[in-house]
């Protein structure tokens, strides 16, 4: 196990950009991160939300990093940066590192066609199964259950988790990771209405993935009818997240889970869905913009801008459009009220001039 | 790789019912249809949704199928038809042609149980995994990891994608497709609360799939508690939708990404549910009835009606609802004015008749 | 198969704490539990909801457990109880009993590492991947395509359906049941934004389980960046559910299908959350608590207290936001006629007093 004094752990955030001042002993090791309420002697923590700031005086953490302000309610050690969420990464990353999968080699129970090529150092469990004219490059980590369709193109340091499935023909950059159970390239909702039927439309198009782009758990990504449903390079998803075919996401964007997007939808860069939010197809979602939680977005967002709302609309119109519906019911007794005020003056002034 | 003139395709989509008309060079040869963005010489293309008029003047296409009132930006050569979506459907057919699976024989890696019956030329690829008691059509194409609980029925043409998993006891039709990481037949959410506590009902029930269905990818379908889970001959399911136990769902119907709908739920037939939409239990949506994007359908649907909103109500309502919701503020400003205006009047009266 | 007279039956049902009375021949014998449609000769069946008494004159059943109050429309054999579902719930049980999963012992095509500790009467299919330093309690069922990560530890009674993924030091409780294709352990949306990019955090935590739970099929459960994800025991899942990193669930909750709780929740004992509903992270669910169908919740939410809408007020509150919403066009038009009558009684006075 890695331990770091306080004072290296605060030298090496410094260095990675995360500026950090001591507030106690220096010399104090530390060889793991933890929340607040589970740290224990030997550990560093951090306050970063200030709704947790109540939990500081009991954590039994040897060390907390806080903001530069923070008022400790008793005496401990601290690192104090303006940015705790930054540098507890970097603790969490110099301490614990990444996920080490499985060393499988190229496992001899994995079934790969005679026509597929592999990288350097392939880490490919049993019951991976890759076919024909795939090419995966260097590094490869496939868990068991990952299959890999025909044709399909997989750049370097590729990390699938179990029972992956990328169908035919689809195409992916390097340090790409997919997380359990996500499906890659099946067929959209393609048919054509005839006589009351649905004819099945051949989905020939394909799904193209960019680089550092890493999808979470059961997502389902539509290949396009013709040409290709895009994820742009450094695009982050959750889980349970459904694109239809042919839309475009840009690079940058994070979607948090149960995200659907119908098919023909252009996305920018940098955009933000958050959670169970719906988008309708065929319109363009602008760079920068945010889809708030659940929202149910059915027009073209412009760029930078945060909707909200069912159908959504930009956040501050949402925001008075909620607090007056809440306050409805007030509305309507007002206008009651004045009704009968009204009343009783129309019937005042018909009374003292009955020929009105 | 297939190639047809201009006139061949004409001529093709006439002989199935889409009646065209060359404006241009028929002798052209295409070889695959691709968007009016992405095709190059010798593709056709298509414009159909007015939206991507636009995009007539730069596309490369060879040629591309019009409605018969579209003016082009510059000479080329079209393909007028009344149903354009049609016509490429058909081209893409013609040219492309139905996806053709990986062909496994009858692998002996599957895992086949002895009792186990599988009709002629079956296509099951290693780690498929088939109980006692099953029994499956002719022409059966299993992807790696499906797996076939006991004594289930499989009609013929079956297509499975990776990972499909039936629980036992579940019969399907003819020509049914399940695209990767579908559930069929999982215990549904049926419990007795005893003392605070949750006691499990055994779900002895069972999925009844009828012929041509297809199902998306990573969806869900419980077993019923007793009796059967139905989904009706045609039916076509996008990804990521769950059905609940004993819902009933007629033939023709097309599902949406994302689609809820509860237990106990009688569904016609040609019903269209749009993504995200949510249905409760015990209740009755009639044939050809639509429930819009992200609805929450709380009540029966009469049959031919398009519902929306949350609760669900027929669309114009909800409409009519949405624009005085948007306009509210407008609406509380009035009566802001209204009542200081009234109150004005009421005092004036008041000062000139004090005896009142 | 076992069959019981219905005086068998309810003499089963009065020692499960179920008070049966017969009304009609107690000879009668019955092999099988249906519903009251599908029932035929030597079935019981049941009715409990209200709604379905209709079916009651066409049943075939040989008997139907009915509340004491029911009049049946014409003579029938009856077994009358307070609590008709918890009757049927234990016919069930008595007559047709759990599922009986396929044995396959400890099967020689599992991949167990060599280091994994599985307890007495392990029940493993083929394919089965479990990693090093694994601990399994007894009586584990592992359908086929399970993966236990590293370091999980499972207790006893384990009922894995296929394809079922652990991520590694997962910690879960005896006699619990994960559906097909359910997620455990993957990480959460666990990012620091470093000028525009996203940067992973590793996500260090795990996700620990309690006794007595079951996940339905196709659920996704976010380990916790640091710390545990935790469900409590006693809590069951339905399907395609989302739990973010860090959650933390009580004993016996009840969650519907396609619900998604974001990271950081604390959520008590005995919530109720139903379909489609969402709740944002950082908030506390009291014990007791029910979050209507499709409700999404941005605020804590008292203990007890039901909650539905978006965002999510107390039911009560949300009804008669509701019903306002949809006289809206009609509170509109008061609006209009009122200051109609406004404007005349102002014009009328002015006219007389045009000193005013």
């Amino acid at each position: 196990m890695t331990t770091l004094t306080i004072a290296e752990l605060a030298s090496f955030c410094s260095s990675q950009g995360i500026p950090c001042e001591i507030d106690g002993d220096p010399s104090v090791r530390i060889g793991a991160v933890a929340t607040l309420e589970d740290a224990r002697e030997g550990q560093v923590s951090f306050l970063s939300n200030p709704k947790y700031l109540g939990h500081l005086a009991a954590t039994q953490a040897s060390a907390v990093l806080v903001r530069p302000d923070v008022q400790p309610p008793r005496p401990m050690n601290l690192i104090r940066t303006p940015d705790p969420y930054a540098a507890v990464t970097a603790a969490i990353v110099r301490l614990h590192g990444h996920r080490r999968p499985p060393q499988w080699g190229l496992s001899p129970k994995a079934h790969i066609a005679p026509t597929a090529k592999l990288g350097r150092n392939p880490n490919i469990a049993p019951n991976v199964h890759i076919d024909e004219d795939v090419q995966i490059g260097d590094n490869a980590t496939f868990y068991p259950g990952v299959y890999i369709g025909r044709g399909c193109r997989v750049g370097d340091n590729a990390l699938f988790f179990p029972n992956v499935v990328l169908y035919e023909n689809c195409f992916l950059g390097d340090r790409v990771t997919i997380h359990a159970g996500s499906i890659i390239g099946e067929d959209g909702l393609g048919y054509a209405p005839v006589d009351g039927k649905w004819v099945k439309i051949p989905q020939i198009g394909n799904v193209v993935i960019g680089d550092d782009v890493e999808i979470g758990a059961n997502c389902t990504v539509d290949r396009a009818t013709l040409g290709s449903t895009q994820i742009g390079s450094g695009t982050k998803f959750s889980n349970l997240i459904a694109i239809g075919h042919g839309t475009r996401i840009g690079p940058d964007c994070m979607f948090v889970a149960q995200v659907g997007i119908a098919g023909s939808v252009q996305v920018g860069r940098h955009v933000t869905v958050a959670g169970q939010a719906g988008i309708v197809g065929h319109i363009t979602i602008g760079d920068n913009a945010t889809v708030g939680a659940r929202a149910g977005v059915t027009n073209s967002v412009e760029p930078g801008v945060t909707v909200l709302g069912e159908p959504a609309v930009p956040i501050n119109e949402c925001k008075r459009q909620v607090a007056v519906v809440q306050r409805l019911p007030e509305l309507k007794n007002a206008v009651k009220r004045m009704r009968r005020d009204l009343d009783r003056l129309m019937k005042q002034l018909e009374e003292r001039n009955p020929e009105g």
